[in-house]
């Protein structure tokens, strides 16, 4: 049904392609939206490796399938393929998709060596788990859509929902329309999004640069906020939902996803909104007991001392080539993400259908069911 | 004791001063800090309101302080005094103190018009109100110190308070050194100080641009951190007291402050954390019943949807003159300001004392034995 790079107009986000000089993946750069729309190519692993650093891809889902699309770029260009995955892997510590993905190929290929594959023969087994995990996260999209507007329409049933989110969650994170995003877009497109609010995002403005471009794109009602606004939207009532998506779910609930996402949870919970985390089974990490467990990547402080419009080319360049807006030599403290606890997430949806209420039993069922559909 | 304009070496934040060409406002210009000091001279009282307006001058107390001055220099220049205090008046809307200021002035002119002053002597009868003013505030500050580090110190007897701010209350908004700033500067003095931790404060980054400015030249140690990540800190345990300047303060103790204070006081309540406001009786607003009276200022979109960082030049200015970072045409939600109910508001820290519980009763006794001690 949902088929891979359809869900936005334009450049797709990730593909792989195979012009004369050999394989290759191609990126829509996403630290230059909403600028402009700019492909960057990836002729190997290390250079998919800086493109996930650089954020120029991003978001939980679609660092799964980039994570893959490199292993199998490794193995088609004859390079060590453990090594990719394990670069690939280790290339950001939270979001669980990206050494999923990196995985995933890996042992389809040394599946495919262990038959007696060659070497082409086993690259391809490799760009197959990639492709197949691309179709399989546009399909999750599609259907944790159609879990979440139900939860939605099932929680507020008059409807002209009035959605807050945070972050990233649609086209540009996904093989297909995203996570929390694609429940949104689903609300638009049956008529019953009456607003969709977009947290600006700081330091690194994805929801003002990209939900708002994707929203603008998809014709959706949305207004952008800075991200300490969202207490005066929950304190004069106009917010029906908080849909986010997750970079890393623990086996007992606990959500880690952009920073700022907590602060929501919280806020959510003292004027009794619900707060919904939308994220493909792939996001539950069995392996990780709990929050406490979630390595938390801390980037750099010039993200925050410097502002960084990056596709205006700035004159006298320092540590992060932005400029700075708090005096030299200020120290900074920038977690990437944040750890909500179970207790503070009113459900969970997936493509297998919603945790609610969040409990370890609960994830533990869904991802017992996940594995027996599984086609991977 | 505390003197006005001492608090910052350096530019003093506002001054009068009489020039052979007449009597002008001095600022120094907060939009081009931290990147350089520089003064902006206004002539006449529509200069100061563009100044107020631009936030070139920002900050309750201190926005009372140029109130007043600007309704002398329209005396001393003979300009309407009363269409100079209006306007000033009502330059902003949130901020109790500019109106305060305006009128004080206004009254003290008017009552020595009515005493059978000349011009000069009016005018001269103006400036003296707003000189007081200016000496009364920097002497609030200080006692507003002492008040509060005693609160501190009595709440966490261990001392190596964490202190968490938000936006701009030191010595740039104050004539002397400020309100929450100046508790946390006289625990540094003391030792007792462990961390500042400063909120960058969007969209304009007061805190970035103001306190870490402020911070950096009292050589206190401080780290800076994006609003919505404040949340990852309570989480963790690592702060000890949000202090927090108030712009207007509701009979009822509802406290109007920068936007992104309230979201600050959920986090401290559902975390145990005391949430205390520091502000000068003038800042008590008897005659505004409760936080839904309160007008919260609604500013630009541009100030969210562009990124502006002044003192660089950008070509092609648009709206805001600014860097797009969202696409064109996306409306944003601005509010200056939010409300935080006294429920929330651990105490509130006067230059007469401190009020908690915050209650009606007891602020109105506050605002009885401030009005019996005044000189003005």
């Amino acid at each position: 049904m949902a088929s891979p790079q359809a869900a936005l107009p334009g450049v797709p986000t990730i593909r792989w392609d195979e012009p004369p000089e050999g394989p290759v993946i191609v990126l829509l750069d996403q630290t230059r939206l909403p600028a402009e729309e700019s492909e960057l190519v990836c002729t190997d692993a290390p250079a998919l490796v800086q493109a996930i650093r650089t954020l120029a891809v991003r978001g939980a889902p679609v660092l799964g399938i980039a994570g893959a699309y490199g292993v199998a770029l490794a193995a088609a260009r004859g390079f060590d393929v453990d090594e990719a995955a394990d670069a690939l892997a280790g290339a950001r510590p939270t979001a669980v998709n990206l050494a999923y993905g990196a995985r995933r190929a890996q042992e389809a290929h040394r599946a495919a060596v262990a038959r007696g594959a060659d070497g082409p023969e086993a690259a391809a087994a490799a760009l197959a788990a990639a492709r197949a995990l691309h179709r399989e996260d546009a399909e999750a999209s599609a259907r944790m859509a159609v879990h979440g507007l139900a939860l939605l329409d099932e929680l507020m049933p008059g409807g002209g929902h009035r959605v807050l989110t945070h972050c990233n969650t649609g086209a540009l994170v996904s093989g297909g329309e995203g996570t929390a995003f694609a429940v949104a877009l689903a609300a638009h497109r049956e008529g019953r999004l009456r607003r969709l609010w977009v947290d600006e995002t700081r330091p690194l403005l994805q929801g003002a640069r990209l939900t708002a471009y994707e929203a603008a794109r998809n014709d959706m009602p949305y207004t952008l906020l800075t991200d300490n606004a969202a207490g005066s939207l929950f304190a004069s009532g106009e917010v029906d939902a908080v849909l986010i998506g997750a970079d890393r779910i623990a086996a007992d609930g606990s959500v880690a996803n952009k920073v700022g996402s907590y602060p929501l949870a919280v806020l959510a919970r003292y004027h009794h909104v619900p707060f919904i985390v939308v994220a493909p089974v792939t996001t539950v990490d069995m392996g990780t007991p709990d929050g406490s467990a979630i390595e938390v990547e801390q980037r750099a402080g010039h993200e925050v001392t410097e502002v960084t419009v990056p596709f205006v080319p700035v004159a006298g360049a320092e540590a992060g080539g932005g400029t700075a807006v708090a005096p030299l030599g200020t120290q900074a403290y920038n977690p990437a993400f944040d750890v909500t606890p179970p207790e503070l997430v009113t459900a969970i949806v997936t493509e297998e259908g919603v945790v609610s209420p969040v409990t370890a039993g609960g994830l533990a069922e869904l991802c017992a069911r996940s594995a027996r559909v599984s086609i991977g």
